[in-house]
């Protein structure tokens, strides 16, 4: 059930044909703030605009040819439906997808121009895996979960083996990697990637302040849920507790886990426009904000960020 | 005077330690606009947001030590004059910029932020490179160029070096490469480095329709003077005619120029903001723009676009 560095092998072949190899990037303007080195793993150009694209041809890629034709569903904030909706498209398969009614427009939209059927609910009032589990059962369709399956963790760890190979390249040792965290497959996928790859990088989730399920877990033990509550302006991340596959693997894994605020995600995306001339959505900021409110120490070190998504509601988000 | 290959990279050698190594990547919802494979240099992320800082770097290096007291002076409307200013910076030189008063606040801001100097002058009444030789002659200073100087072009070509270094670890045998195109150092210096580096790929310029010099010089076989008139959006690309060494290397590189309208370049601004998740200003996305406007057919093909600067006042500019 929990996947293994050759699993995240694996996925990089088969998602090779498809996805985007996204640069790892070094930036001067945080390099001169931190006294560090600090490289972007640039998500935000991945095909649909984030990474989920990685787990979700992944995960796609795995389903046997006969039982493709029923299709696939997947209930997501945004990204994982573009995601799933993409990769559904390429491989030919129908897709359902369970949004929230609040998603920013360009995430719904997204999904829709990839092909998609979109069934809205209600985030605070509706379950959106029963909804979702109803829709398979109908349709004898493939539910592809966004995070706590080893299929799409082993994707999402695509990006870490990338993260890795260029760090080779440029000749640099990581000493740090900070990822987004809301299920925890992106972050828990690249600290299996780079510790299968060597690297001795300590792995660091960012979540929301409410909902850092993860941080709460790490600390804990066990899995804990976040208290929730107030709802972030990081639409992608507020999954109040890690998945049971990722947190098995995250628990021997990660470094501790980091939250931060709508503040400092607001203030970091800002940062991304006007310094480093990136659009990063509130939730593929969170990395970001963590390094610009000094949540890690990066002077003298090498620190690499994931900028995991960048499908904003401008209009909304860069007022 | 006219720069050769070996120049291109003695120039990477010189630069290495401070110029950002910038990705190629490719871009899939320009794939799918276009039936061909397309790839964007992406200079916006190079130090001071534009290849400008390549042939800074590269020209002040190669000022001798005992010279370098004086300090450098240079003419722009904002990409050379952060690069001259963000290199002398580095290398302990004091610098004087020369900049029309309607630059783009963050250009103007940016380079005072560097450390420089700032003379402003008014673009369409006065003569920028008389104001810079009188400031020469008082500080006995060095006049950096902004495009018609072998070390500027050189180190400006060291982009197509990576370019073509890219492109060979992706197995990808490019046919077209666009560069913006002003004073003409940026896309002459990428011709040769693409040459040299046995790139078969067409190299084309792209500059905004009323200062479309390289275009008609090419068509001429001899330096042609551009209308003018009417101010582009394009405030990087105002240059009316190419520059002698850079003429004298363009004209055996270079295939037929192509032009572009401020609509064609607002267009692709918005294009590179809201799918690329990129900011790109009017003169960087102008090679965007040509491919968006079709202005070569790109079905089968492997294109490459320098998206050269991404210092724009977007409130200005993205309205």
């Amino acid at each position: 059930m929990v996947p293994t560095f050759a699993d995240v092998q694996a996925a990089a072949a088969r998602i090779a044909p498809h996805a985007v190899r996204t640069p790892l990037v070094e930036a001067p303007a945080l390099n001169a703030l931190t006294g560090g080195r600090v490289f972007l793993k640039l998500e935000i150009l991945q095909r649909t605009g984030s990474f989920k694209f990685r787990g979700a041809c992944n995960r796609l890629a795995m389903i046997p040819q006969d039982q493709r034709a029923n299709g696939v569903v997947a209930f997501s904030s945004g990204n994982h439906a573009q995601g799933v909706a993409a990769a559904a498209q390429l491989f030919g398969m129908p897709a359902v997808i369970v949004m929230p009614g609040d998603a920013p427009r360009p995430k719904i939209e997204g999904t829709r121009a990839y092909g998609a059927t979109i069934v809205e609910y209600d985030r605070v009032r509706e379950d959106r895996e029963a909804i979702a589990a109803a829709i398979c059962a109908t349709r004898q369709a493939v539910l592809v979960r966004p995070f706590d399956d080893a299929g799409i963790i082993a994707g999402q760890g695509t990006a870490g083996l990338e993260i890795a190979e260029d760090a080779a390249r440029f000749g640099v040792t990581l000493d740090e990697v900070l990822a987004p965290c809301s299920g925890g497959g992106l972050v828990s996928g690249v600290a299996l990637a780079l510790n299968g790859a060597g690297a001795t990088a300590k792995v660091h989730s960012v979540e929301p302040e409410n909902f850092d399920g993860m941080r709460r877990s790490l600390e804990a033990g066990v899995r804990v849920k976040a208290p929730g509550g107030v709802l972030s302006i990081a639409d992608a991340l507020m999954a109040p507790i890690p998945g049971e596959i990722v947190f098995e693997l995250a628990k021997g894994l990660l470094a501790p886990g980091l939250s931060v605020s709508d503040a400092e995600l607001q203030h970091a995306m800002a940062f991304a426009a006007r310094e480093l001339k990136l659009l990063v959505e509130p939730g593929g900021a969170a990395a970001l904000a963590a390094l610009l409110a000094g949540k890690i120490e990066a002077r003298g070190k090498c620190v690499a960020l994931v900028l995991s998504g960048g499908n904003a509601d401008f209009a909304v988000n860069l007022r």
